[in-house]
């Protein structure tokens, strides 16, 4: 693949050549969001060209630019509008609205590209003795505003992109251990893993756009996590270059050597130092992949069957409950400009017949392994579902969903040509606390939309699902589409993620499950950490850190 | 249970009343060490009764003394010959012959017993007040020095025993977690759990005189850990009194918002605050259990069958693997004054026969769960074990293990009481270094003892066992018997102990996997964490305890 940054969208997600592909519905979809949103018509909102975005002045001197080529090479230190812009921001909606209104405060000065953890730490020396802010940057793909270029009081801004630093160093097949540089692309590290017959399985929505280092980073988790473990689980080990000098942590498994410092690592978005090497555990290739759907009646039946696989330890891959706003707007989606099937129609009348209802839940369950393990079970998750009154809807379903599950992000950039805003948030808790989470939140979206938006009538789809699950809890990812407000696209979004912020705090939430901290979720950070942990984080980054040159502004308040 | 101190031993392990059965055999055991450590005759080495033992004077003035009484009550702070010697050590070899010698420099000047967080946030602000340092103390089965009543330059020294703080508050069946005070014994903890139908399943050697806290201060791990997980995993969440204030972690599993601090807390010992009140990850209890024995002509035969068991991901509460020296020596000890039975001699024969040859290694194999999912283990398990030239020797050996597995302590204090030192330690390391670590280990353990014993011909009998296992690697838990030096068996027994460190560090094994650090392993920590991850750890401790009265001189170097 061809990471040139010039075959990436700047100020939109993923490669340039590439848009949702809605095969000819467009005019369906534009009709089906009007009616939902109550609005009459949608405006066409176009993205300011890069050509015409103010670009604030470059902070560095000529001769610091000259010092930094001197440190690395003339081509690998960028001060060009391209660079600078494409750097700026990460991938969320606020961060893209902003970049299509030419919304911009800050951008890097410069933006450099070390191959080296050398490099690197001659970059925070030549960054200590300029008091610059140094960004961390992976594939750039932060929801939550982990790369924003923001100098927070420094002289300046050099955004490091690491993704010349993606080798593959070490694969260590007797211990499932393979070892890379922390610049690698998810698509990268896999071809290379593959090719030796293992895989990581970390498979985030991200994952052509994320790298290695970013996933650790943010503690994220792929979609698969059930079976391949979040980043924080699957993470065995790193380099870590800060402005003091370098740390390795231990690759050893589980050691009583005091607190894991890997646990400081994972999680810390940059305000430590740049992760430039990691070692992570992997698995043999699955020979077996089985991705299939059940409905049920009611979303607290489906999450008492994702809790009983998860307590009885069934191995899987994915299980993914849509709540019944979700599985419906899905099913409309998919159905849109498209005559009903005599298939569609069928299972309509049959699903009726059984008594799930008009607006049942999905569930999609995801099993990687061997033709042996995922036969064993498909078996104890019919058993468990069925049991609970869920009905089996075949492949077809997860096929579909697994087939698309990248596509997603590239719909939000046509979304946003015509004023309809869509943002995601997601949060975890226990079990016992997950319907009551779940509904709070997505009445408090509701709720926030409707009071902070003057567009229309105001009325937002807001959806959820559950998607990864543990033992003790499960996450709950929800998406909500609504009608921007256009004169006040930011200060919309700000308000609304105010409100439901707190809302998933009060009401026993984690800020995130997966996304991160970054600079959304960085004013929630005492609520859920209180004021000594935040004390304990900001004492370590103090001890690594002295001036706070690294990545400023994200992750502590 | 009756935990009162004077039902306990103050010099040596567990129960006052109970002592190492050796069901008469005592003539034939000793006659067996001696013709191993290659020494002429035993000596009779007792200890120094509690009533001889030197008791250094009191740094507690008595108006210190009655502010404590006002601030518990009268009977929950002792000053007392019996608490203060029963609360100045822990369990480790290290303390138990400067026990015997009555070699004694520190105790506590005072041992307190708190029953709540708010009279624990009092205590430290007494011990700030008065420049005290403060010992959080559970069942005080430390094997590390992590409970030595060191002052390190305060004016005395409060040992903080938490035993009263044993109340579980909340079983939370949904999301399979409990919360209990952290002083809770390991078996008052079960018990309750158990009566509700559940079980944690930590079961560390030392379960009967271990608590809760402690097991997560120390990021412990029990004999099931496979199944159960180390306490670092089962653990959910917690309180900490620190002398800064109270920090909640929370409890919700996997969070992306930013670092883990519950990986601060699993392994702080001490040195940040005391562990209060604990959430963790239960297990419904299992209704079917299952213990076995192959035999193994290698210990590296037998370590891939581990391998492969766990990288196969097959459900299993144990997998115990002795090397041919531990498993000739216990077959060994068990047989003393036995005559050879028939069973054995035609087991001996069908050995022969089958080529495992005469100095096998034994792997004990646990399952627990439901009647269906230990039969579904027991099949993968056969099917990997004898693949790889195993002999399946039954369950007898899986249930002798089982039902002594809490024994072995005790007999050190009969060794001890005969001039004979015995000692354990253990660490981990990846799979492609388990064979490398283990003959490394094995020799310099070997060597060391040589070099430093003037006893007989200072022939140590030396012992390893595979305890616990990951997909990634494995620990090495090993045992060392050998003739005392009785001049200096302080000195004899740290010469030992910072060579053989020195070589696991050297070859890659982390200083404790299960251990802990304590006092005994804290000059390692640079080696294993690195400078800087040290300047981390003590940026941590600095911002809860800038007094530094915490435990002073654990965990930190």
């Amino acid at each position: 693949m061809d990471y040139s940054r010039e075959k990436l969208k700047w100020n939109g997600w993923g490669w340039l050549a590439q848009d949702f592909d809605l095969h000819g519905r467009e005019e369906g979809l534009w009709a089906f969001l009007q009616s939902q949103l109550g609005i009459d018509d949608l405006p066409n909102t176009p993205a300011v060209a890069m050509e015409d975005m103010p670009l604030p002045e470059n902070r560095l001197s000529r001769s610091q630019i000259a010092e930094l080529r001197g440190l690395l090479t003339e081509d690998r230190v960028c001060v060009d509008r391209y660079e600078r812009l494409f750097h700026a921001f990460g991938k969320s909606y606020h961060d893209l609205i902003r970049l299509r209104r030419g919304d911009l405060d800050e951008v890097p000065d410069g933006v450099v590209y070390p191959e080296s953890s050398d490099e690197l730490a001659a970059l925070t020396q030549f960054a200590t003795t300029h008091h610059l802010a140094l960004i961390p940057y992976g594939g750039g793909s932060s929801v939550v505003g982990g790369i924003e270029a923001r100098a927070g009081g420094r002289a300046g801004v050099l955004t490091v992109d690491l993704t010349r630093m993606n080798r593959v160093l070490d694969i260590d097949e007797e211990s499932l251990l393979a070892t890379a540089e922390a610049g690698i692309y998810g698509p990268q590290l896999e071809e290379h893993l593959q090719k030796h017959g293992y895989t990581l399985g970390h498979y985030p929505q991200s994952f052509q756009f994320s790298t290695l280092g970013g996933w650790i980073a943010a503690r994220g988790a792929g979609q698969q996590s059930n079976r391949y473990g979040s980043a924080a689980k699957f993470f065995a080990g790193a380099t870590v270059v800060t402005p003091c000098g370098t740390l390795h942590s231990i690759t050893t498994p589980n050691s009583a050597a005091g607190p894991d410092l890997r646990h400081l690592i994972a999680g810390s978005e940059g305000v430590f130092g740049f992760i430039t090497e990691a070692t992570v555990r992997l698995h043999p290739l699955p020979t077996a992949r089985d991705y299939r759907g059940f409905l049920f009646s009611e979303f607290k039946a489906g999450a008492d069957v994702i809790r009983q696989i998860m307590q009885e330890h069934v191995d899987v891959a994915m299980l993914r409950l849509s709540d019944a706003d979700e599985t419906w707007f899905l099913s409309q989606f998919k159905s849109i400009g498209k005559p009903a099937s005599w298939a569609s129609k069928a299972t309509s009348a049959a699903l009726d017949l059984v008594g799930v209802g008009e607006k049942p839940c999905v569930l999609l369950v995801g099993l990687e392994g061997t033709t042996t393990s995922t036969s064993a079970s498909r078996v104890a998750i019919a058993r468990i579902a069925m049991g609970a009154g869920g009905i089996p809807i075949g492949a077809k379903p997860g096929k579909g969903w697994y087939g698309t599950r990248f596509d997603m992000p590239y719909l939000r950039d046509a979304l946003l040509e015509r004023g309809v805003g869509v943002d995601t948030l997601e949060t975890s808790t226990t079990w016992s606390n997950v319907q009551h989470l779940h509904q709070v939140v997505r009445k408090q979206i509701a709720t926030s939309i409707r009071r902070h938006t003057r567009v229309g009538n105001g009325e937002p789809i807001v959806m959820a699902h559950i998607s990864h699950s543990y033992t003790d809890g499960a996450s709950l990812y929800f998406t909500f589409i609504f009608p921007m407000s256009l004169q006040a696209p930011v200060e919309q979004w700000r308000a609304i993620k105010r409100e439901v912020s707190d809302a998933i705090l009060e009401n026993g939430g984690t800020i995130s499950h997966h996304h991160g901290v970054g600079t959304d979720h960085r004013d929630w950070m005492t609520g859920e950490k209180g004021e000594l942990g935040i004390a304990m984080l900001k004492a370590v980054r103090d001890s690594v850190d002295p001036h706070g040159l690294m990545n400023p502004g994200k992750l502590l308040p």
